[in-house]
């Protein structure tokens, strides 16, 4: 049988555990032109969110019944596609389940790092990392010697924008939540100074750390800490707008103090940033990503839960804040 | 005597009247490299609101007890600068006085367009024209076929942007208050569209109107027009920041609908524009402004004030919405 993850239910807000439920389905017979795909790895992200909303996204949402859209890793081990061969490693939408049958356009990479680790490519390998990487680049444009602050910045992307800015010659400043956070960004994410949101001081020592001004502000939160940090960019700052993680609900829409007088003095540029219109650079951006990886410039924390039981709660678990790093579920 | 507009008391919000005094002061002598230019014409606008602050902005304040700093047309009375003889037509920072004493770096350029209307240099071949221009052409980027939809439609710099949008091929739509503004934006400036902010049906009508998304927001107001407009960008779009009219204060700080939603989903852009950062271009911008005036294809409308009398309340009342066209104090 193949063990599945459903959406059974449309939350507000945040999807908690019992608005999924897990069955047992029968073994799908293959088409021409389909693939299965057996899955080693599942992906928890906090986009997921933006997934199951049944409101304006950049992706159509995901259908009650049906298995929880995600991307993953695994193996083929039966294919109907002569491009697709058996024991090739691939990633893909493959959904929260043991395996998968698909046609080829659901596969987003043949993986052919096969000197790194196969969950690479849901982490510093994957989406986030690439997501880091075009981001920041594409849209903040960071120079030798600017100030790159990001708000998630131990997070699965921040951590990998945050060592990016840091190989390309800027100053690094992390956001993060909690000492243990502050002290990871500054020990092994290689921050040049890391302010801990949570904390009575934070505004202090955001105005203290950025009194030069911040050139790049990488922003996956769009809530309190964005409000903070607008005073202070720089003149001709760039905002790369990448997530939302603080905005626990779009209905009603969230008020919060207005930035176009920010935009305006500063002549600042804020853009929104979704990996799904990049992915002819997908290929390129793994390769250099790859490399930097191998030299041990660029390091990923992740964390794997334990099989397909740790899915209904998984993502809800994510915005309680409790992972370090990635969070997987491997199988 | 030449007499003079001073600010002499701070305001609250839009300065008024009593923020300013009439003074007649004694003709200064000219040092070595002075210029004396006697004054045609003083420019009303509202970022004055913003030179007058002492808050954080794209300009040192005007001191207490100075003239009030303005853009005026004039002609060269009397120079110790060799550059600049006798007779020249002008165009700089001469400020609300009848002549003014300066040195070269004051004037913004030599008017070189004899044929035309002197008074244009502070409208559409001015300062609002060549904002419109570089600001719509720079950050709103717009291709044949966009839709661009500008929030103060009938205003100095909204009614040359509209006409510009219209030139390059594109769908134009304005928003400005009450019918005849309507109608002007429709039957002089020739907006494709035009919505009455004013009107109950306003979101209505905004959303009819711009069913097929907006490709470029040309925005001078930031607040409630602003927050309807923002739920109709298309994807792509860009949002050109260029003035903040519909806020009367910035303390404490206004609140509005959190943007970075509409910016992720929408990958869309919003960036800020200060003429100031662009002076190298402004005389290539007048040329090419200047033709379309001289074809027809770009008309602007002036309202002429009457000496400097005029000058104290003239801010006020342009806050207060009862000019049409451009305010020009006329000497």
């Amino acid at each position: 049988m193949n063990r599945q993850c459903i959406l059974v239910s449309r939350p507000e807000g945040i999807a908690q555990a019992e608005n999924f439920a897990l069955v047992d389905a029968a073994p799908q017979p293959l088409a021409d032109g389909d693939i299965r795909v057996s899955n080693r790895f599942l992906s928890v992200e906090p986009a997921m969110r933006g997934w199951i909303a049944d409101k304006g996204n950049y992706a159509a949402p995901v259908a009650l019944g049906s298995v929880m859209r995600a991307l993953a890793v695994g193996t083929i081990t039966e294919s109907r596609d002569p491009n697709h061969p058996v024991g090739q490693a691939v990633t893909g939408w493959f959904g929260w389940q043991q395996e998968a049958v698909v046609r080829a356009d659901a596969i987003v990479r043949r993986i052919g790092e096969t000197d790194l680790p196969l969950s690479l490519s849901l982490g510093v390998l994957g989406i986030n990392g690439v997501t880091a990487h075009l981001a920041l680049t594409g849209i903040g444009q960071p120079r030798a010697g600017d100030t790159v602050l990001v708000s998630t910045a131990a997070g699965s992307v921040g951590s990998a924008v945050g060592q990016i800015a840091e190989i390309l010659g800027c100053r690094t400043i992390g956001i993060t939540g909690g000492p243990e956070k502050v002290a990871r960004c500054l020990d092994r994410f290689g921050y040049d100074a890391a302010i801990d949101y949570k904390a009575a001081d934070f505004e202090a020592r955001l105005a203290e750390t950025c009194a030069g001004g911040i050139n790049v502000y990488f922003d996956n939160t769009a809530g309190a800490i964005s409000d903070a940090v607008y005073p202070h960019l720089s003149l001709g700052a760039r905002v790369v707008v990448c997530g939302t993680a603080s905005i626990e609900r779009w209905d009603p829409w969230p008020q919060g103090p207005r930035v176009e007088r920010h935009l305006l003095v500063k002549r600042a540029r804020m853009q929104g940033f979704v990996i799904f219109d990049h992915m002819d650079k997908y290929e390129a951006s793994v390769a250099v990503l790859a490399d930097w990886v191998r030299s041990g410039q660029l390091v990923h924390d992740e964390e794997l839960l334990d099989g397909l039981d740790a899915a209904p709660d998984a993502l809800a678990g994510l915005y309680r804040g409790e992972n370090v790093g990635k969070r997987i579920i491997a199988l």
